[in-house]
């Protein structure tokens, strides 16, 4: 039976931010599925800050061909095809793209684990790659939180961000979060349990942070950079602070001009580290930390809640919204 | 016995680089020396880069007063006074100060360990805090190198520098400095037996750093800052490489505009780690660190040249030809 796919691709580049002219739509018919291969009906796309970075020459992730789907991650229901111990009706993961039906090779998928009450979506959710197991990977194997830690979270209100204060608290951590408005600082405080909000765009966030944490910040999850991370560093504990970056929002439109943390210095004052990490590079440790959030869901500790776009149409101001910052919790597109 | 103390105080602050007349010189009588106070006659004394941070408001270390000996690290000889397990001759480690006798609390000073034909000069050379220990601490505690290791240096002609080379080759890594000028890039190679040395006032780092090291950087052991990490970092290995920030004498002349790395988003991409550190935190090390060191010594396979200044009268133009990077190896001034 062919599928009709309807598909989101990059018509142009563009230095700054993307406009909506520069994605085309377009339905393509996927006549043959070559062997080893599956059509996977999309469920859920995960809007995340990386794909960002592929619509623009010299990213740092792989530049997307123009004309090429743009990537996503997500989850789907195979619909045909097979290969590779996958069937017609697995659940699977992986880069589906922003589109409604995705071919691809069975190898490339991961087939989910559905047992103990975890929903398709929750691998876009809490244990998604890109936003729960990314917040443990820089939470606890890169930064190793310990319960005595304050914890200073950037972008606290994003996907990511809500991820690490909830970890962070259930670990024991005092947390102090940041991020953009009023409401999401109530969020912060009222659905995630932060100790302490920051509005950034109301508020002198070093000052704010100093007034918060008078003995330092021990640990700094950062997806935001720019002058959030020049405030963290001039707060860091008086030793052994880590940070971790995972990401640097405020700066990813212009990738050739970064604005470096004047404040690093403070590192070697302070005998601190600022570590980078690749999520998929801490693999091992994926079991561990799926057990540990789905333990925590169960307990009710852990809830990330969902800002769903509906329709694949919509899938490019959906990641213009992301960066515009117009969500709180999860943000993911249903095609 | 009177001891008349030439010292060498400060004047007044400056932004940006010292001047002579920012320094003043006077002799002064010690005439009392308290219960548990020793008088050193001051023999070398260790010309170091945060010295230079002391001399300017605002600074991470503090700020020495107007009218206040310039502090410096040194070694003498107890002339006068004991307590604290010291006495008359004995050969000591400590803040002396920029002066030619010192008077201090026997407790604020370190007894020296002169076995194995080790010289007090060693303690402000191979074996000093901010020279041996720093380059120790830095590379191995800090870094944790690895014999597979490829090792970048930069100041990698100055004292901590010429240590990190060649504690790394005796380590079994390949190694690459970062000097200026032929001179400096010669002592690298010939001296310190480095396996490529760049000239950063005649070459692109960026290209050559690319150039030597194709599989990219495992270690960065930083003591410049500014542009020469900005390019040790986009020549980053493809993962787990780590960067220890020593110092960053690029920068100490305008603290209030350092110069952030642009490219600190390398991190992120290649799973690295940049960690400052204060060689004092580290302490619980010193004594690994100064066997490792004293037995390389023996075997011939560490030796720090010393370029040594003669007369207290010359200190503040030797505090200024470090930062002229005007010498090799270790600066030092003998009072």
């Amino acid at each position: 039976m062919p599928h009709t796919n309807r598909r989101v691709f990059i018509r142009q580049y563009r230095e700054g931010m993307p406009a909506l002219e520069d994605f085309g739509i377009e339905d393509l018919e996927i006549a043959d599925v070559p062997a080893g291969h599956v059509v996977v009906k999309v469920d859920t796309l995960s809007m995340d800050a990386w794909i960002r970075t592929t619509l623009t020459p010299g990213s740092f992730h792989e530049t997307a061909p123009l004309g090429s789907t743009i990537r996503a991650l997500g989850v789907g229901q195979v619909v045909e095809g097979g290969g590779e111990g996958l069937a017609i009706g697995d659940w699977v993961f992986g880069m589906l793209a922003a589109q409604t039906h995705a071919l691809a090779p069975a190898a490339s998928l991961t087939k989910l684990d559905l047992s103990n009450s975890i929903q398709p979506r929750d691998y876009v959710g809490p244990l998604g790659l890109t936003t729960g197991l990314t917040a443990w990977v820089g939470l606890i194997a890169v930064a190793e939180v310990k319960a005595s830690d304050t914890v200073l979270v950037s972008g606290a209100a994003g996907a990511v961000g809500s991820m690490v204060v909830q970890l962070a608290k259930a670990r024991g951590c005092r947390v102090i979060g940041i991020a953009g408005g009023p409401d999401k600082c109530r969020y912060l405080k009222e659905k995630l349990g932060a100790d302490v909000a920051i509005d950034y765009k109301h508020a002198d966030v070093a000052a704010e942070v100093a007034a918060a944490a008078p003995g330092g910040i021990d640990v700094f999850f950062d997806n935001v950079g720019g002058e959030i991370l020049d405030a963290a560093l001039a707060n860091l504990a008086p030793a052994d602070a880590r940070i971790a970056i995972c990401g640097a929002i405020s700066q990813y439109s212009d990738l050739a001009n970064v604005r470096g943390p004047k404040n690093y210095l403070k590192l070697a004052e302070r005998n601190a580290a600022m570590k980078g990490f690749v999520v998929t590079h801490h693999a091992a440790r994926f079991a561990e930390a799926r057990a540990e959030i789905a333990a925590l869901m169960r307990e009710g500790k852990v809830n990330l809640p969902e800002h769903a776009v509906h329709g694949i149409d919509h899938f490019a101001e959906a990641l213009l919204l992301l960066f515009a910052g117009g969500h709180t919790g999860n943000l993911v597109v249903q095609p």
